[in-house]
């Protein structure tokens, strides 16, 4: 009924596919693949309990009143402390803004920056929400494709060359630099690089999104893009959606301390401020050093997931030519190829009714549409059991499709 | 540096006046009569500390989890039962959307309507925060006076005949219709019945911005815009910052099936979902029954505050010839007309210098800059001995200026 009333972005506006495939889930037959939800038997009560309970104590008046649209500066200092700590990379106050989560974080810099018909330059594939949050701002997606050490980095520079031909202006560049969701496939440093002085030749920016980083379950990461480039080039999202808990909604952002401040405007319009609770708490849980034990501890059960993921693909899936996968060093998800022929969308249904899984359908991260032949196993949320189980099925519904 | 990237709207983005303002405010000498925050005693810190143990303990791990993006179930059941009981209203389940408080309200219902040029018809005065998230999507503002009784509603039509005529797509009314932000000022029910029929007729949409509306201290409350508009017209805000507390962020939309579907979608893109645990924890409080009692305290103590300010303006202002008010039945601020020679943004200055005081300029809530004369005062955060010095000290800075 206000078809003729709603703006042009939202008439194009889509349902997160992630989110309308995953209504499918609520029965309880059913052994979800699909999402990236963090294990909640590792979610920690007890610290939460503890430090909440303290906060409201000690600061109840300040936690549950309107605070700064620039975030907490507790939280934001103790940001800094852990830069400098995990990254040896030096932040100013006025170069970090907490969010609601890093899918506000999306959203408010595809607010600040693009302009209907600018285009972005992501990832083939990339993350849908990534996507949804561009396209929300009429944002023209130009897909790079991947291979194994991340975002093809030497077919941009001729892309970015035909666009400038064309008078097209390109507002950034969109990576997923560590365990890429949804592939799981890590930018090599040289890589890394290059997509750096490509930017800055090219004079456009780049949009670093890392939930994942501090989730390596072997061997060592590369430098951050943040710290890599020269001041001013690179923009990133973060999150405590993974090392902590989704829940709460707190992640923050980095930039160049201009950016960061027309972000706060933006912010200011977008909701006035993220919850002032919630900042205080997860301040106060960085303040006791607990994180670092607790990211320890999720490596340990991931990487047991990731391994136990990894053997239930050779067994049940590993024969059938064509059909291949990475091992991802950390993150959240494997990433399946099926042989070309065979249509991960159309498979869906049946994954449902005849065997009981779900898992998310890889086009959905394609901004063009293809991928068909791809989809997306994730391995933190189920259970070690139902991971053997999941992919087992997952087996034995894709020898159906065999030619 | 990014000037030439930035997108068009983040060219013509504003700061918050009232938000730079208030940075003058953290000098301990400065009594503020400017925000609108409520009075920090009055949070339910016990409750709190109860409830929230109560969420974590037996529901820790769905509370710290990612939640559906239409908003916590339980919350949602509850503020059906509470509209049913406070307004007499039946809302069904898919016309109602939690979000991360009404701001975030503003700037969803903005993204899903306004397409650049498009017009929304504002309150002269309104609310700051309605305006900057208009102002975002590229709406082009057009202010309607208002009097005692609220938006000059016989002013709207010969307005609405222009527009038509000039082929103009007006998108919204945006109403606040009870204690209006900032002049205090209700809308008669009269008023609100013929906005409804006109809206109707120009097939023109009304946003209800209610987040006051509860905190009455004499006198009954008009229907809600929502309960006197035929399903459709009118789509509602409302927030617990002021019956609650502001820290959580927690807010709903009211509005019609459709376009909560489409709010949904656009929440997707914007931050997935609202805290899950904030969310749960006001559901709890809901649950147990505790807001209306709680809201009765509030009423007390804060009608005390408005009859402490009136009596001090009485007393310490009323002696200008020129200079007016309107005692607001409810809300959190008095509006002050000082004489028309006077200009209450030139004032500011010498306020905070010279008199230790701060107020929010009238002219902010103005979308054509106007209102020069005029200041918002609140009453709600500062305790009553503050209360009586500010005015006292606002007189004293009146007196001077007087021709």
């Amino acid at each position: 009924m206000y078809e003729d009333k709603f703006s042009i972005r939202a008439q194009t506006m889509k349902k997160s596919v992630i989110r309308e495939l995953l209504r499918y889930v609520t029965r309880p037959e059913i052994i979800s693949l699909g999402g990236g939800m963090p294990d909640p038997a590792l979610f920690p009560i007890d610290v939460v309990q503890d430090v909440t309970r303290s906060v409201l104590e000690k600061n109840g008046k300040r936690a549950l009143q309107y605070g700064p649209t620039g975030g907490d500066e507790k939280l934001k200092k103790e940001l800094i402390k852990r830069f400098k700590k995990i990254e040896d990379l030096d932040i100013n106050i006025n170069e970090i803004l907490p969010t609601t989560a890093s899918q506000q974080g999306l959203d408010l810099v595809s607010k600040i920056f693009i302009d209907p018909g600018d285009i972005v330059i992501v990832g083939l594939p990339t993350y849908l929400g990534g996507l949804s949050a561009f396209n929300a701002y009429g944002a023209k997606l130009m897909g790079i494709p991947l291979d194994t050490d991340g975002m093809r980095v030497d077919l941009i520079e001729d892309k970015l060359k035909v666009l400038r031909r064309g008078q097209k202006r390109v507002k950034f560049i969109y990576v997923i630099p560590d365990f890429q969701n949804p592939t799981g496939m890590t930018m090599s440093l040289e890589r890394r690089k290059k997509l750096i002085s490509i930017a800055e030749r090219y004079d456009v920016l780049i949009l670093e999104d890392s939930p994942y980083r501090e989730l390596r379950y072997e061997g060592t990461n590369p430098p951050m893009f943040f710290s890599l480039a020269p001041k001013g080039v690179v923009v990133s999202l973060f999150t405590f959606s993974k090392t902590l808990f989704p829940g709460m909604r707190v992640g923050y952002i980095i930039g160049h301390k201009e950016m960061i401040d027309k972000l706060i405007t933006a912010k200011q319009g977008a909701d006035l401020c993220s919850p002032t609770f919630t900042q205080a708490i997860v301040a106060e849980i960085l303040a006791r050093g607990f994180l670092d034990e607790h990211i320890e501890k999720l490596v340990v059960r991931y990487r047991d997931k990731r391994d136990c993921m990894l053997a239930a693909l050779e067994r049940h899936v590993d024969d059938f030519s064509g059909a291949y996968w990475t091992k991802p060093e950390g993150g959240l998800f494997f990433w399946l190829n099926l042989p070309k022929y065979m249509d991960a969308d159309k498979l869906f249904p049946k994954a449902i009714e005849k065997k009981n899984i779900a898992y998310i359908v890889g086009s959905a991260f394609h901004c063009d549409g293809s991928g068909k032949n791809t989809m997306r196993l994730n391995f933190s949320y189920p259970t070690l059991e139902l991971i053997g189980e999941g992919i087992k099925r997952l087996g034995s519904l894709v020898k159906e499709e065999v030619k």
